[in-house]
């Protein structure tokens, strides 16, 4: 499709490889921010010009972070002596609005999934282990996805933890099976919580 | 809602205002670039900041360009004997993908409508005056939405055009390429029905 300029052109084929967004989609965010306040498109252009730039991951727990520890690992407030495993970031964001939650969390940068190419050594364990050397951690909570590569996610990581004075649990099955957590409703994100059971 | 990062729930935000996003979809959206390869954010930067520089409207016709006359205005292939009106640049867009037209368009900036606080002086009708007094134009094709708003525009400029020799037309009413009798609404049935035609 020809739109009568090229920067237009590209706008929208760059706008089109967005999640959820389609040709028509693109086109009318492009033609909106065509005729909106000139400061709407500065702004936004700015925005993702510095995006990688400036937005990285917690050396930490691997939360968002604008440089240094995340806001979560930061925050004297939260209670230490819990810590909750997700696969990603975004995960946290869910958690956090459920508001069910008050200590730290650990990304794992995914589950074991031998189809899809990703082992054990892929995710985030060795820097898991240390922490639990060196933090007051009393609970660990596995907040993995409710399928199959989830549980066995779960299971390798009982395996490496075995020995451990720490109480080890899964968010209950209150999660709809093959759900994600990203899509999960905060009541849902609530049960889960509060139901988490203990893994031998 | 917290995304751990100034820049990131600037974003969010920012992303919020384009039509047809939500909150949920801009975030959707912000952690892809998070996650993508670098280059896919900064593009989409670059363009949004350009976007307003660089594109503009033509000075002729009202169409999208990049200085100067639009590439419509300046294609020397077209019909100068054909010039539709539309209402906004984006119905160009429309007309164009149909592949029906080769004539050439006249953008009038919107319809007659008081009660918006749109007057006759608010749209681009001198300009088009002008245009009929310079160039070779045998029809006027009114490509205007079908409403009263449409119609009230369609016999002012009939008005304003009496006594020029030429042809002043508009397009047809009537159904919908592949739409039903059944969920038409009555203006469109009434519409078809008066402009029904001989079949052979």
């Amino acid at each position: 499709m020809d739109y009568g300029s090229p920067l237009l052109t590209r706008l929208v084929r760059g706008l089109t490889r967005l999640p959820g967004i389609g040709e028509r989609s693109a086109q009318r965010i492009a033609l909106h921010l065509l005729h909106a306040p000139v400061e709407e498109s500065r702004e936004l252009g700015r925005l993702l010009g510095e995006l990688r730039e400036k937005v990285g991951f917690c050396p930490r727990c691997g939360f968002y972070t604008e440089g240094g520890l995340c806001a979560i690992c930061a925050d004297a407030r939260r209670n230490d002596a819990l810590l909750c495993v997700v696969e990603q970031p975004v995960e946290v964001l869910s958690l956090e609005r459920s508001g069910a939650y008050r200590g730290r969390y650990h990304v794992l940068g995914g589950v074991i999934s031998p189809l899809d190419g990703v082992h054990p050594e892929d995710l985030n364990v060795d820097t898991l282990l240390r922490r639990l050397d060196e933090e007051p951690v009393a609970e660990l909570i596995l907040a993995l996805s409710a399928g199959v590569e989830g549980e066995t996610t779960a299971l390798y990581l009982a395996e490496r933890l075995a020995g451990r004075a720490l109480r080890l649990t899964r968010l209950a099955r209150g999660l709809p099976v093959g759900g994600s957590l990203e899509y999960s409703d905060e009541a849902t994100l609530q049960r889960a919580f509060e139901g988490r059971v203990e893994l031998k």
